[in-house]
């Protein structure tokens, strides 16, 4: 029994309708190394619990994971430090302002990131992230990249990392005024190299959907049935796909779509919808909020034809 | 068939659990007439579809609306105008800010209000609610309550109106605000009477947990089936709850409790589980944030023990 | 001895370079009595403590004051009420905010204007006038008025005064606000109306420059040398007018000119130049801050030209 | 002809007032070097363009220049760069924040650093230095120093320069900022180490007493006549000193004293009474606004004693 899309070309179907969007959109400009990819391109991933997938669009395409990487490290640190450690740390709440805003972390006394899913407050999550070094640490993200997808191949890009990497200033200055603050207390070039590599982290549209399959299914692996993540940090990490997965735009989805979700610079988009499915979609022009506009549309149009929202 | 609570007593030993929390917690005292209260009575009620409900705690205590008629005429406002209307002049993101802040309405460039839960997006709000006078648009939302609730009882509290009417100037600076941005055309003290009426509104917790139960029932009144509120405005108030509705708690509570409620600084709390039931709770002490603070951990211990959450 | 411009002539010919920069300017029109005006028009007088004055340009023209009466209702509520009790109540600092905002009022703690020049400051600054009611305040704000030019004709727009009235809505915020916090503890509309009739006095530019001439005269009457306004007064407006003169461009105002003067949305200026002489200049059309833009550029020419700058 | 203070008894006596006042104030402790000084020692000297000069106090006492480097970078920075420039990236507008804030360089738009005392300005303002390398500017910003002092033989403080240069997150924060906006565009770790020498650059009050009678003639040397710094500029840095000189109780200061001044945390005040003397001061203990508590003190008195303010 699947609760939603039951072929491919009704997938395709969808795709097609979406797809003119992305005229609308700007690819992400910033990081000099994305800014290269053909924005009109789209593809989309599903990843039921029972191991069944569709894939339709341009082909599987390959993204970084960029911001959607915040979903990730958010579980290992949750798993590596507890939830009173993380969330001493970082708050739990949604913000309106812009992802990359520092003026929060100056009016808010104690200073404090409000949640894991604006720059900030990933910048914290990552530094909680244990390990010897940093080979140490971006092994662990990766390794557990690794049990997520069931794809062991995965990596990061190094050319965007690097890029990344060279360019992340504004990510800097957070990074020291939460040293300043004590929330950091590591070296900044150290977490700023490993940040990179984990926004850096590449996989196809099918992985980035068994990803959000695993989350879905309440952190157990679909196709063995093992636990990779505990049931309560699975959970928690929905919430935040909810109220802050899609930037400041994330209120405005949980209104039209209804679905937990992250989105990233690259384009992609990974939604988990619990107890049904995970949804990979990569689409590389942006809308103003920094979210992929033909990804969007898509989720937009499978919400309403198959009453996907939560609420 | 039940999903929670299948007897008073179970209900009961929670309310016993939770209400000694209420010594941590303080009445609010900012409007005068809310600060004569006992803080330490603690009530609630569930109301299920199939008209089933159980009541616990100190008697089926009465208490006036606050903020939980953000909700009711978010609703009314959708039927009377429409979702372009409405969400061109309120927002649809949550906030860091606390509910009465005035800032973003300057520094957020066209000004809007970032959502229809704080105050100034409810006053917004109301604003937009029809009627030929202030008379007839009270009668309007007290007769739709008559609806939701089944109780064509119910008025406001004059005193309660009248105690917020003389003492609400920071509401009067936020309409001032945006009549001078264009939000809001109307009469500042026409609408500040209207909006004091609407927050004095009483009922006892049975009433408010078949309000909640309404939106939990996509809309349709459970005993009649009737359909009192269109599918999709249920659901984007549901929505709203989820990602505004326990002011700047709100994140925290969809992590902790995972179910769409909206709180009051009466100490109330509507809560509204899809498809399973509506939750009245009154309980007067309140902890920093504005929420009822034995309210707010007896929806904790109901979330855990019941598996209420919907991530 | 004069210091400065010895004849008509020379200010006539300062004047013709100054008045082509009105046309890249704007006349106000968020108040509608005032956007009629020619913005073209430049007018300016110089009084001399000898008695001595010289005016040209575009004839004598009449001007309402607008902010430049924040200038005097600060001298008259610091003799009515005294510097403790004024500046517990208001600040002293400039600010880079504009001269209408309302965050700073909720992000500072307490709650306090910056300073009197800010509409904010000097709204709480009215609010300290003394007198039985509305009428006795203007009446003694009028009488200081005819003091201060020796001309006890002067009084104010009543169109203008009701225009601004009906418009204020930016201002009534403010006051409720500051209502809520404390710092304005009488009824906002009598208050609303009190400031409009003092935004709304009439002069022509002899007369500001006259009243400016007290200021530099150290408070004294230049005519018959009567005290009008204790000197440490009369200094601490001029200090205010050097900090906080000229909304938020008085720090590049105080780099380019370098005395005090203090302007209002009519496209009026106030100078006074502390032991020398006064100033009054009216050119309604404004530059982006809301100064009068040839205004401004008369008197940098001025001050290159006679090296006026305190500096 | 002196026009103020006669002899150092008289200075003697006035410092023995304002000594006590340093019981109420704090030795600044967030850099750790600063923190050992003992804040009850108060040393002032007054320098007059005749070459005549008096000390008072606890000796003729060493301290780091910390934010009274400001103003001499600045002269420097306009002297290598010009106006245009300069003020193109840093802007001259007051602002009522603290010293370090980062949000404005957030909410303004294009960003830019409100002036250049406080931090954020100040950084820029070093960044244009000339110099091909660190060394060279660092030598530069010192050969003026000496100039300015006439003494060859001032260094900066290896131990406090690296003190502060390990523990500057904020500063850092605030660098990396400007870098991603374009305001800075050199490595900020090479940025830091030259601040860090600049604000620890050590000379005694009689030194800061000749520096400020530089500025105080116009930027003639007082003994030798030789123009050291154009006079716009050094009147221009003046400007600066009186509305922004005092961190964010500048206004309060040109109000109480009313001349050119600028504060350092180590608990210096450099002052420059244009036509007539330099001031040195030091006291270690601060107010909370970051200003020597006594030497405010010592200024107020001296203010009114010899009536200096300019206003």
């Amino acid at each position: 029994m699947k609760l939603l899309c039951e072929s491919a070309s009704e997938l395709e179907h969808l795709v097609a309708m979406a797809k003119p969007f992305a005229k609308e959109g700007k690819v992400a400009d910033y990081i000099p190394a994305l800014s290269k990819v053909d924005g009109e391109l789209l593809s989309v991933s599903l990843f039921y619990p029972d191991g069944c997938s569709y894939t339709a669009g341009d082909g599987n395409l390959i993204l970084t994971l960029q911001s959607i990487s915040k979903v990730i490290t958010l579980a290992l640190a949750l798993m590596d430090r507890g939830e009173d450690f993380v969330f001493e740390r970082v708050g739990q709440e949604p913000t309106g302002d812009p992802f990359n805003s520092i003026a929060k972390l100056e009016t808010i006394n104690p200073s404090k990131p409000l949640n894991p899913m604006i720059n900030a407050g990933a910048l914290a999550i990552t530094s909680m992230i244990r390990g010897q070094d940093g080979a140490e640490r971006i092994d662990r993200i990766l390794h557990f990249i690794h049990e997520l997808t069931g794809n062991p191949g995965l990596s990061y890009n190094k050319k965007v990392a690097l890029s990344e990497y060279d360019t992340s200033h504004l990510n800097r200055a957070l990074c020291y005024f939460m040293k300043q603050s004590g929330i950091i207390n590591e070296d900044v070039e150290e977490l700023m190299e490993l940040y990179s590599k984990q926004c850096a982290i590449e996989m196809d549209c099918l992985s980035l959907a068994k990803m959000g399959c695993v989350f879905a299914n309440d952190g157990k692996d679909p196709a063995s049935g093992h636990r990779l993540i505990p049931s309560d940090i699975a959970r928690i990490c929905k919430t935040f796909m909810v109220t802050c997965g899609m930037y400041n735009a994330s209120g405005e989805f949980a209104i039209k779509v209804g679905i937990p979700a992250k989105s990233g610079v690259s384009g992609g988009i990974m939604g988990s919808i619990p107890g049904k499915c995970g949804i990979g979609i990569f689409g590389a022009a942006l809308d103003e909020k920094g979210n992929s506009i033909a990804g969007i549309r898509l989720l937009e149009m499978m919400s309403r034809k198959y009453s996907l929202s939560m609420f």
